[in-house]
């Protein structure tokens, strides 16, 4: 399917579903919106999946790649951390090994863009396009082809889940430099300078997070990102991991599958697959907000509330992972509540 | 075990097990801190247990009673509903008994002041001090021996539940009417006027909450409550659920096990019980931040960051259950994530 295709079939929510899922709601056995959010997500995700679906099948992609932006020093971690955290994630040690066993959700580890040749690890997906991008201070991180071969990539990986069945799809990544690639995105996208939505990534100091900044706004002077054309700013300034999720959010969203969006560097591929078809939207939860202040930008520029706010700033999908429980809280609610009626409770004063 | 007791045997935190905690997040394949609120909620739980042992039993504590200030109007919902709820609670159809479901936490319903008398109903927990309050809009809403009793209950609950091993305890409520009593018990013990700390409990309309907040004004003037006495505060305008948290918090504090608070009439609990012993704030954690304005203030005044905010206000405990996996999810990162040195990840440029 190529990505023209794929966004072809993207339609916004029934909004008579969507009705009759709130009407569900209002007749259970609590105030009417008592629990607050947790009944916007039910609404939304029986919408999306046309009822209320048990989560069996829960998928957490995530996506590594390397950048050639860390030549400019702007990272507090050597380059090679990519490699290593790719074999931690094969061997089950990382956070989101961890987090994904709690809820039973599979992590589908997938090399898109790992600078170096990666041994056969076990669950290893290799997809790689290249070995990592250009430095984009100098020129563009990747062709218009490549940005287009990531996506497709993505889009192919749900796909290839999705022979399974699959309920719930979270994002996640990996690659050391990709919060300065996110932060280029959001300054394009939103409109914010990038001072503003350039954060500390994985824990620089002030002389590395100046640095940092100006090789963004370098970064945007020398390849003069089309904001209007959400591919060409993605090839430009963006990532491998990047683009190959902005594939997994059109490939859910193709599929009517819900999908949690993880923190910054998700956010930055989801602004990108809205940028290219706004229902898009409507398949979308954020599952928190991220300590990166790149990332308040981006839900605000979406109109995503995030379920969690815990200071989270590790990406690889840990976030995803920690909102599924709250997903399948609301399901189960709106599938096993008794009504005002079945249980015989009065109703409001009129 | 009498209050004073079971007060003298609650001490603060162990401030070597904390370090010893922090260190080993600090030496997991992440950047420091880079979990956010999730690896202070592990080194808590981890020094409140002096380990970190999986939460196998999970237990809310879900208390009815009734309030004598219905009475006055100022509730949505009729009073009867406080004992249509606890049946529904005992044949499994309301949001706290599918949340606890979901996260494997028994569900402990405790009748420990409705008004009228409940059929024996499976899983209930008779222990009734009395047919509810009297309205405090006119005089104290139960005697100082009644405040205590309520919390002897409460501690007496946590002791039985402890004899087949506890490892987590949520708190939760039913009672039309309770958050009078809550916002009441808030102006007291913050020092917040009135009309800032009252909320529209379960949805009442302008004139209701006018009438709530004077009937709250009226309450203090005529009971003179006197806050540096925390029972003399929890008989004048407390609630029988609300004193039996006050024993749950007590008795799982002096078990040394973690408690998970609920929303904004538990954290009215929860003020009490730290004015009664301020070591007791080292074994709270707050599941959320609720809708009620109350609340807010509340969790600043006892310095709780809150888990989740989700506009819930709902009570039961359904905040408690929708925390659990996130306290679970915190000890799992501690117990299985690979360290720097075992998975042969490099560490942070210097």
């Amino acid at each position: 399917m190529t990505l023209q295709e794929a966004l072809s079939r993207i339609h916004p929510l029934d909004s008579a579903l969507m009705r009759r899922a709130r009407a569900r709601l209002d007749s259970l056995t609590k105030p009417r919106g008592s629990l607050g959010r947790l009944e916007a997500v039910a609404a939304q995700v029986v919408a999306i999946h046309g009822g209320p679906r048990a989560l069996e099948r829960k998928v957490i992609f995530t996506l590594a790649a390397d950048h050639g932006v860390t030549g400019e020093g702007v990272s507090a971690y050597p380059k090679v951390v990519t490699r290593e955290m790719v074999e931690n994630f094969c061997r089950g040690g990382a956070a989101i090994n961890v987090l994904a066993r709690q809820v039973g959700a599979k992590v589908v580890i997938v090399d898109i863009g790992v600078d170096g040749d990666l041994p056969a690890l076990p669950g290893l997906v290799s997809r790689k396009v290249t070995h990592g991008t250009r430095n984009f201070a100098d020129g563009p991180a990747m062709t218009r082809e490549q940005a287009e071969q990531a996506i497709a990539i993505g889009i192919g990986l749900v796909d290839e889940e999705s022979h399974d069945g699959l309920d719930l799809v979270g994002t996640g990544e990996m690659g050391i430099g990709n919060t300065t690639a996110a932060s280029a995105l959001t300054v394009v996208l939103t409109g914010h300078p990038a001072p503003t939505v350039t954060g500390r990534g994985t824990g620089i100091d002030d002389t590395t997070w100046k640095r940092k900044v100006a090789v963004i706004e370098q970064a945007l002077a020398v390849n003069h990102p089309d904001a209007r054309d959400p591919l060409d700013v993605l090839a430009k300034v963006g990532g491998f991991e990047i683009a190959g999720l902005v594939g997994v959010i059109v490939g859910a969203a193709t599929h009517r599958i819900t999908i949690l969006v993880d923190g910054f560097i998700s956010g930055a591929a989801a602004l990108i697959a809205v940028a290219l078809n706004p229902a898009v939207k409507d398949f979308l939860l954020a599952s928190h907000c991220s300590a990166e202040p790149g990332h308040r930008a981006i839900l605000s520029h979406l109109g995503l509330a995030p379920l969690l706010d815990l200071e989270l700033r590790l990406g690889e999908g840990t976030g995803a992972a920690l909102a599924m429980p709250l997903v399948e809280a609301a399901l189960a609610v709106y599938r096993e509540m008794a009504t005002f009626k079945e249980a015989g409770v009065s109703e409001k004063t009129p």
